[in-house]
């Protein structure tokens, strides 16, 4: 068994094969090549996952790949890119072969699904963390960007929001396994990146942030990159029927299930003249697209029950010195 | 005092200004978008220093946050390529605004000299490390890669071997502060990419590297991606006055010292008949060229001394699992 860095390197990541278009050169030199189309602009963001902070020790490795990818997916897809390219840096305390074995095997499943390809990474001996920065394409001038959001226009959630707060709930409590809890589980540790959204909303969507903090923390730098405030319902924000079934048997840990964060779900906002195009997107989705409330004038983020009744909420978001998980 | 993540990564980086040009969007949305030239590809490298690992614990935060990026810059230096952008996921085990704000200062004035923009981030709470992914521009086709050596081509390094690992040896052995260990000591701390002179070789080596877990260790990845091997004469390998003064001192350290790694020097080969064209090189440097060895057939790596005996010698490269440092 390889024991050295570059043999790990060797055995389980260069020797794998990465999928991928507009790789010249891949892992195995001092560095990779990659080039883009001309009529393309290249969207980076590099995220951080550590363990007992970004997900509970036990995690598996092959959840922690699979996680550690998706919440960089995620990020593409907040800005409406296709993926195209990613690096990693990992830390590990010591070269577990089963581990590397399961990680590396799951890394490479998930990078296949999104047909983006590991070019370069590192492999260095610390507490296990993992880094990966990935890449995607976007045509030149159609990013997602926060800012531009305008009074008027829609908000709208993918899929459900919670379940992986609630996950995480019934892990850290060990409420006895059932089919929802697994649901629950799953979302937690395989969030799925809504990449095809996300390219479908270039152009139509004036806003999108990725929901990783917390709705109603992660909406807030839409207003804020915007200048602009919102109304939401509290009663539209979805959630699932294995949410709401965990919910109806521990009431006690619905507060602020809304915004928890860790949902990896896309919150956009359209033009209302543009929402009917919406539908035909709609219908090539295997999950939700929510109307959960409207951008208005002001700064200032209001929550409202069905009632019409202001309701107050925490901002609560996720923050890693803060301090609050 | 900012605690939050948010506000950290706000008050110590998006608000410094990151020059740079290709950059459309940089920090603060959820991912960055930058552009690449039509006739350019990009090159792409990631690296980790672990505190206590890669730097000694009491490593000041500016030498921290040079050596972060120069080991980086270093591995596009090795492929020929200009520095565009980077990236930064950044753990620290609290928010020590000292620390950050001369992390912050440092890795901003390196960033100035060498033309390259921060464009995104992450920053987490953990054990203190510091992951780095850079991205350059080389002309397309033009980058400098490991495979191309072939027999008869000249084996040259820059500058001087050995100053890194003595400076941590004197660190380590608490040898009293000279003149020459302070040299020695900014050697390690402050390693120098040889950017400009990745950039001139492109077209003209045959193959090139950065030395950083060794001449000898690095010298045999070329030997290997391009199927050949070498005969290097060890008196020719250059070390600085500092050095060699130091080392008269204390002739017991001198074992391996071309070979401990952290030089941030490249090693490269020229055809013979292209080796006229370094000294139009040599002029613009501010360092030294200098000719070690020659490509030969097989896959051996062969050392000799000046009396053309061969010498023995332990690869001994530095292995973040190997566990050899």
């Amino acid at each position: 068994m390889p024991d050295s860095e570059f043999e790990i390197i060797k055995h389980y990541f260069s020797s794998r094969t990465w999928g991928g278009e507009n790789i010249i050169v891949g892992i195995g030199d001092d560095a990779a090549v990659v080039s883009t189309p001309a009529d393309m602009q290249l969207v980076v963001s590099i995220d951080t996952l550590i363990s007992g902070v970004h997900f509970p020790s036990q995690t598996s490795a092959a959840n922690i790949a699979g996680k550690a990818l998706a919440v960089n997916l995620s990020d593409l897809a907040a800005m409406g890119a296709t993926p195209v390219w990613f690096t990693l840096a990992l830390s590990l305390p010591e070269p577990d072969h089963n581990w590397l074995a399961a990680f590396s095997e799951s890394l490479a499943d998930m990078a296949a699904v999104y047909g983006i390809a590991l070019v370069g990474g590192d492999t260095t001996r610390g507490s296990l963390s993992i880094t990966i920065q990935v890449a995607g394409h976007v045509p030149t001038g159609r990013a997602l960007l926060r800012a531009g959001a305008s009074p008027g226009d829609q908000i709208f959630v993918s899929g459900e929001i919670g379940d992986a707060a609630l996950g995480l709930v019934a892990l850290q409590q060990q409420i006895a396994a059932s089919e929802d809890i697994n649901y629950l589980l799953a979302r937690l540790h395989r969030p799925q990146p809504r990449v095809e959204l996300g390219q479908a909303l270039a152009g139509l969507a004036s806003a999108c942030i990725d929901i990783s903090d917390g709705l109603f923390a992660d909406l807030s730098h839409i207003l804020a990159a915007s200048g602009v405030g919102a109304r939401l319902t509290q009663e539209k924000i979805p959630l699932s029927d294995p949410a709401q079934r965990f919910l109806s048997r521990h009431p006690d840990l619905s507060a602020g299930v809304y915004n928890r964060g860790d949902d990896y779900e896309l919150c956009f906002c359209v033009p209302k003249e543009k929402c009917s195009q919406l539908e035909a997107i709609k219908k090539q989705l295997p999950y939700r697209l929510t109307h959960i409330g409207e951008i208005v004038a002001g700064d200032e983020l209001q929550l409202f029950d069905g009632k019409n009744t202001r309701v107050d909420f925490e901002k609560n978001n996720y923050d890693h010195f803060a301090g609050k998980i």
